[in-house]
């Protein structure tokens, strides 16, 4: 039997005892109890869904003590990261409560008959949604409560009408263990079936691969690497009947500074960017990792502010040491890849230092190595010699969770430039703040072009993560019965 | 250089001269085009996107004396039909002229900010859309109007925004290349670029492949086989920067027919089953190939009204001498697989003859080969020993444009359960007439699960066709002129 063992992350000790990774046999019986589970969660009605999340979320809360303690020791990221992130994930899970509470899930399009031939005529037409089936959840490292066993795409997925199997990550293993044990009782007090949430763990990619492959799940949801969901994606997609998978992967969320406002207030705006490259151990998927300036004296300067101001950071621990090795990794790649290092220390054992380098946009767009993500707390300044060239920039870039556009207040050509190129590759653009912190909000959009997202019509955070899970059906004369339902699936 | 030929349908003979096949070099240049194509058009009114799509609604109208022959000559689908292709052709581009008009593409969600900090407050947030890009539209065979350079593939690509370079079917290339000069006018008298809407044309995959393959390219959209679909969407994957690629692919389209109604009226039923099975020569993707009914005698005197009323029918030539192979090899492979023929003549070299085999519901669940498509005046009954059984050959399905069942005006246990098995294998679901015709309207749905497309989420039929052009997109404290475009991109 392969054990797995969760260690601290700020001493890199092991912590408790090693645990049972998952069998063969246990992930198909954790995907056959959701396919069993399905028929029942599917034509459950909006206030069953939401009073399961709004129980999960008090559990949560309930044990908050003793959970961010397990989250903290697993995680390195601190009780005030930790508290801040257990609320959000009982806010959410109560936003999805309320949205499956107001019936968003069952909308459906009435399309009364219209006499004639076609193609004018037609019959009575309903347009409405039914939940995909069993969703195959991967837990993010960075994230082990908000995108975990209790996080968003649980949350949205439920609210669904979907069964979860949820495949622990091995960076916080003990705490989704024990968020697991809390779902367990809210299932049975709510008399629903245990297979209705369940969890599977292993070290490698074989359970998580397994579980894509089973019959049974209908749909994946994965936050992390572009490596690690794009190879689950192939799986998806080699499957007999392949399956919606939606990957939020890699993103170095370039930030675009104009001229006249990095004249105006460099020194500020520097402080404030070192702080949301550091932020977490730069361990966001929306953490700044390209800034793009254009040539100039005040970018000259901003460059020696930002130097200082990042120098000045004290990153905490990262998540695992795997992510250490894969950070002084990707720094080093970096550097070999010709970028110029400004800041670059060796760090401790327990933490790394913050990396800053620049390169021109010629060899930036150039080079493919350069435009890869180095998590962790890092940033690459890109100078570019115009605007055009800032465009041009953005445009190798591709793809990207964000792009933050800093000075744009006032319409011109070149704003409007700007903000069609930047809207052109992002899921969301900021024109003030930082990318990291993601709203769960109505509007939110968290999911872009290639390499961010496999699905970039799609997103993993806001109200619209729901529709993820729900396919659209239409009824051509249904019966009055079936009309009566009002969306609601049988 | 490679040559393409047009062939008369229902002799097989030549048809005007030879076409030169697009060149590797024309295939590039068509999708840069596209791409050059793609700024202005992404940021175009409404108006400017209805008046485009109006005036192509009218140059084929008054064409089409012309056009209608031509097509009848290369596809033997005959006036009628071919005149009612026109007709619904014009009208889906003047409903996505409206849509365009009606300002749909810039719906945006305005979400204010909530003061505070998170999880619940929150930055001021707008969602809303953005033209994914230039897209790789494949014509079909069966729907030479519909599915083709004007279909409602290039009408809502182009009402999202979209430039579209469209690949011809070698099944009309006459009759594309006649209405892509049509194109070519309109598109020179409203001062837009010829970029914007282009051909190519081959006779192999390699075209395809390479525009597919091309970077400026942002989606793909095709209506055709699963193997095509299959081998373009791999294409799509394999990318360095993978995009959406929206198939609409083979399809069984089960009709299941409850007892109770059988006994009722099973004459009438049979010989509107018998129409819609040879309607077209059967090629439609919503082609009934499947009739699923429960043992006993009102079935036994079904299968025989059936035999009856499609031995009666006379189908016209098919498309194409390779899917008449198809169809004749299709026919051999059912009957290899195990179905028992009722109904299998030679036909004539002009035209087939309608085929229809049974099957038990256990074998047609264990063999595979039985549940793929037979493109063509083809269908296969499968007797089930139950409900619950009818159940389990939908599951075995898995995946399909529409089923119907016919007799479920009542509800109860069964009419509920196989409600939900249909609407959870189809894109849609009928409860009186054929599934042959597919209104073009705002409730319709025309994707399901796999193979019925590669994208279920999405139809390719129907208002919300052109929401497969269109990325959301989050503005984070968008600045006020961004805001005053009201979900305009710049």
């Amino acid at each position: 039997m392969k054990m797995l063992q969760s260690i601290t992350a700020r001493t890199g000790q092991p912590l408790g005892e090693p645990l049972c990774a998952s069998t063969p046999e246990q992930v198909d019986a954790c995907a056959s109890a959701a396919g069993a589970a399905f028929g029942d969660w599917s034509s459950s009605d909006g206030g069953t869904r939401a009073a399961l999340l709004r129980a999960l979320a008090l559990a949560l809360e309930a044990d908050r003590a003793e959970l961010v303690a397990l989250a903290d020791q697993e995680t390195g990221l601190g009780p005030v990261r930790l508290n801040g992130e257990l609320d959000r994930t009982a806010f959410q899970l109560r936003r999805f409560a309320d949205i499956a509470e107001r019936g968003v899930a069952f909308d459906f399009v009435n399309d009364p008959a219209v006499a004639g031939g076609p193609p004018a005529g037609h019959p009575a037409m309903v347009r409405q949604r039914v939940p995909l089936g069993p969703v195959a959840m991967f837990s993010a490292s960075n994230f082990p409560f908000a995108f975990s066993v209790l996080g968003g795409d649980t949350a949205s997925a439920l609210a669904a009408g979907c069964p979860v199997v949820v495949k622990a990550h091995t960076g916080h293993l003990l705490l989704s263990n024990r968020v697991m044990g809390l779902v367990a009782e809210v299932l049975q007090a709510q008399g629903l079936p245990a297979g209705l949430v369940s969890m599977i763990q292993g070290g490698g990619n074989d359970v998580g691969v397994r579980l894509v492959q089973h019959p049974a799940i209908a749909a994946g949801a994965f936050t992390g690497s572009t490596r690690g969901g794009s190879a689950l994606q192939a799986v998806a997609n080699a499957r007999p009947r392949p399956i919606p998978f939606y990957g939020e992967l890699g993103s170095t969320n370039p930030v675009v500074i104009l001229p006249a406002l990095l004249a105006a207030k460099g020194a500020e705006l520097a402080a404030t960017l070192a702080g949301s490259i550091s932020l977490g151990c730069g361990q966001f998927c929306t953490s700044p990792g390209l800034i793009v300036l254009q040539d100039g004296p005040q970018s000259d300067a901003f460059v020696q502010q930002l130097t200082t101001a990042l120098a000045a950071q004290t990153p905490h621990s990262m998540l695992t040491p795997g992510m250490r090795q894969a950070f002084d990794a990707g720094v080093e790649h970096m550097v070999g890849a010709g970028a110029l290092a400004l800041l670059q220390e060796a760090g401790t054992p327990e933490a790394p230092r913050p990396f800053l380098a620049q390169v021109g946009a010629a060899e930036f767009i150039a080079r493919a190595e350069l435009r890869e993500e180095v998590f962790g707390p890092s940033s690459l300044i890109v100078r570019a010699g115009s605007a055009a060239e800032v465009l041009q920039v953005l445009q190798a870039v591709g793809g990207s969770l964000t792009v933050t556009l800093w000075g744009a207040d006032n319409e011109s050509d070149e704003t409007r430039a700007l903000v069609r190129g930047a809207m052109g590759i992002a899921g969301r653009v900021l024109f003030a703040g930082v990318p990291t912190g993601v709203a769960v909000t109505a509007a939110q959009q968290h999911g872009g072009p290639w390499p961010s997202s496999t699905q970039p019509m799609t997103t993993s955070v806001g109200d619209a993560a729901m529709d993820r899970f729900l396919r659209p059906v239409a009824l051509q004369d249904a019966p009055a019965w079936l009309l009566a339902r009002k969306g609601q699936p049988c």
